[in-house]
């Protein structure tokens, strides 16, 4: 167990993040205890947390008592699932029973409803250790919390879920949850050197959070191991959203699977990503073409163009979705706190006010569009794979910009494409540049999570880090 | 304006339900007003209510502000929408900023949202008065709460929308709302002698209320235009759920459009329909093919034989469906309140125990595989017709069962297919059987909202009602 690093830059030959699966064997055997793993990562936040500022509210107490009912269960050889005692850390969007839950604004400051989120709730029912809740921006939109990058605290962690990012590269938990509308998982899990999945739509229980039509709850991880478990135990007992099928996949994690073919997705995201990023990745994709995995891109088949033509919108996609889904929320919170949200709220609403239903029929049938594009293109290839942001993370000053909206939490240009796909996405921390964690993602079809997991696994285990 | 009339038994020669569209005229030529409407209203309220027991909460110094300032907007020649300065009844599982939310539950005694749902904003956008929140059976589901029905107040009003059902009824107000999953809007409003709609599934905006994968939103009213027009205004500016088209249709409500061909739905219900009911029906099928109505069953068409042995087991569906969906709000509450649910929901939550995410997705399939089976017989007619229950509202007293589950307030037998299928359906008042109401109700394709309330207005407009 590693990870109390202090913020030094990140090195992909030293980091080591937290990871608990490797505990469990400890845990049965005796040499270890839930308790004493909880113990050491309340030491690491006690060290990192005044220049880190990940979390909102930390139930040590409560954690502690569960963490000793699952030491408990271990001595008596009857865990109940594979993350039984894992301490994990909660977004701030989904609701605690035992927590505030205050969306990164000051209107719900203290806002307790005395309910577990679904995915919570099957958290528990698996008994994870629910530590506390991690810093989100404002609504899990755009505007930032006060959370820094675990790697320099001058640097943006990531948005929105921007605390469950940066406790996994801070090494003070093993697991985080995470929720992405747009880009709000895989872009902070990359600036933060996580191993983190947006799963397919629908897989994981969205419990009081279905007011977007693509949002995605995922799991921020040391590894794919833990990030694998965390993500099966959650669905297998919160069923997905209402109405859909949920996560398919085992308990056990997908053996290693070498991909024959996989299609480099540019999206959005190439045209504006920087040149050392760009050369480390293509040292990368250099590495897959070495072992003998084909790479194809939007040059090599009209499907793929058609692929990139139709996703090449997404984020004003994004933009015009979720405006319009978040009318009535926003609406409501301005007739209570006329002066409650950030200027980059008021400007999502402005957007979205100036919107009809028939405006929002058509961005519908857009993202249809481009969901018939990706389908089309999945018999070419056994999966995609891509940068997950367009440079490291941004220095937190940083005011960038697309399509009307702020980001200052880093633009996601690499992640609007899969949010409107709906698909699976796993980042990978296989780069470094200018030593700040960036990540690789692999995508694969709807439903493939599992399959996408063991492409994923072959893929650590088969390059090396890329340093630029 | 009538529709005061004490409980002396319904006779649809003389019932006239309160109507708002009618009064508009007189607001624009300034001989009647928004608030003299309302104080009407105010005055049905106090003289029915202590019987008909229809509103959890009613805030009467609220609803007089809106209605002067809809007089005044009246008065200017301002009116925000056809139904600007309509009293309008809330069912009380849909969240009110300026009362408390309770769901039909003690388990919510005073609850505080604070925020309206996504329908009653767009119907405080329209200018429509909030005059209080109607009677649920607890969280929506079988446990019934106090109110009577309004024309014999030994009856039940049904379920789950009692209070909706009944403040239409009584003459109360001119419109409320009211949500299904299983048969909560079509089965009371029938035995209510409502004109009330169930939308496409997805049409209205459910705001917060998006744990089921097949609820709905609809309008309780007393004629068709008054119906269509509530719809279409909380429609155009709720916009549909999140990811859903929205209702389709125009602000004028379409006019009496003759249907060639009709589908006989027999559903679950037409073997357990009591005979007076089934005789009064086929009375009223008589006029319609006097009126040179096709009438088709499903002996004379293998699709339509398909379609209803596809439909066969949908009370069944909805039960599992239903209780799987439930379970994450259910586990919460008894943790909470380990007493505080009716005996009927947790048998509800012991069967949705013994459900797995495989079981669940089997369900789904069979749903699915209802609405292909429904598609396929869209094109041998221009609609469906059917009874609304399988009888008058019965005795309050009564326990009727079917699946397991408990129906206090009457079988959902002609309501469950049509939750399944996501279809409209529009109950008419056309049936009075042992001196109580009883429905009729067309049904479409999805999204033929618009349409399917022109085809109803032509039967209201063609039959008589049969008085059994």
């Amino acid at each position: 167990m590693t990870g109390a690093a202090r913020a030094t830059g990140y090195d992909p030959a030293t980091f080591r993040p937290l990871t608990f699966h490797d505990a469990v064997p400890r845990f049965q055997d005796g040499t270890d205890t839930p308790r004493a793993y909880l113990e050491r990562c309340l030491e690491v936040i006690a060290a990192r947390e005044p220049v880190v500022r990940a979390w909102v509210t930390l139930n040590q107490a409560g954690a502690r008592e569960a963490a000793d009912t699952a030491t408990a269960r271990y001595k008596a050889g009857r865990a109940l699932s594979a993350i039984d005692g894992m301490p994990i850390g909660i977004k701030d969007m989904l609701q605690t029973k035992d927590m505030p839950t205050e969306q990164g604004t000051p209107l719900f400051k203290g806002a307790q409803t005395k309910m577990d989120s679904a995915s919570v709730l099957a958290l528990r029912q698996a008994g994870a250790v629910i530590l506390g809740k991690t810093v989100t921006t404002e609504l899990g939109m755009s505007h930032p919390g006060p959370t820094t990058n675990p790697f320099n605290p001058d640097h943006t962690p990531g948005g929105s879920s921007s605390g469950s990012a940066a406790v996994i590269g801070a090494g003070m938990v093993p697991a985080a949850l995470g929720t992405q509308v747009v880009g709000s998982i895989i872009r902070p899990a990359g600036f933060c050197a996580n191993t983190a999945i947006k799963p397919s739509f629908g897989a994981i229980h969205r419990g009081e959070r279905l007011a977007f039509s693509q949002s995605h709850i995922g799991v921020h991880a040391g590894d794919l191991t833990d990030m694998w478990q965390v993500l099966y135990e959650m669905g297998s007992r919160s069923g997905g959203d209402p109405g859909q099928p949920g996560l398919y996949g085992e308990v056990t994690p997908r053996p290693a699977t070498k991909p024959g073919r996989l299609i480099v997705m540019e999206s959005e995201g190439w045209a504006v990503t920087d040149p050392a990023t760009a050369a480390a990745f293509d040292r990368l994709l250099g590495q897959l073409r070495d072992a003998g995995v084909m790479l194809l891109r939007r040059g090599d088949n009209p499907l793929i163009e058609n692929f990139e033509r139709a996703i090449g919108d997404s984020l004003a996609i994004c933009r015009d979705v979720c405006g319009y889904e978040l009318r009535w929320t926003l609406e409501n919170l301005v007739e209570r706190f006329p002066t409650g949200l950030s200027e980059s709220m008021m400007s999502r609403l402005g957007l979205a006010r100036s919107m009809t239903l028939q405006d929002y029929r058509l961005v519908l049938m857009q993202r249809e569009a481009a969901r018939r594009a990706f389908e089309a293109i999945g018999p070419l290839a056994d999966g995609l794979i891509s940068l997950s942001s367009v440079g490291p993370a941004p220095l937190i000053e940083n005011k960038a910009k697309d399509s009307g909206v702020t980001h200052t939490t880093g633009l996601p240009a690499y992640n609007a494409a899969t949010s409107v796909l709906g698909s699976p996405a796993i980042t990978l921390p296989l780069l470094s540049v200018a030593g700040m964690p960036l990540g690789v993602q692999v995508i694969g079809q709807l439903h493939t999570d599992a399959a996408l997991a063991g492409l994923a696994r072959w893929v650590v285990d088969s390059v090396k880090p890329v340093v630029a």
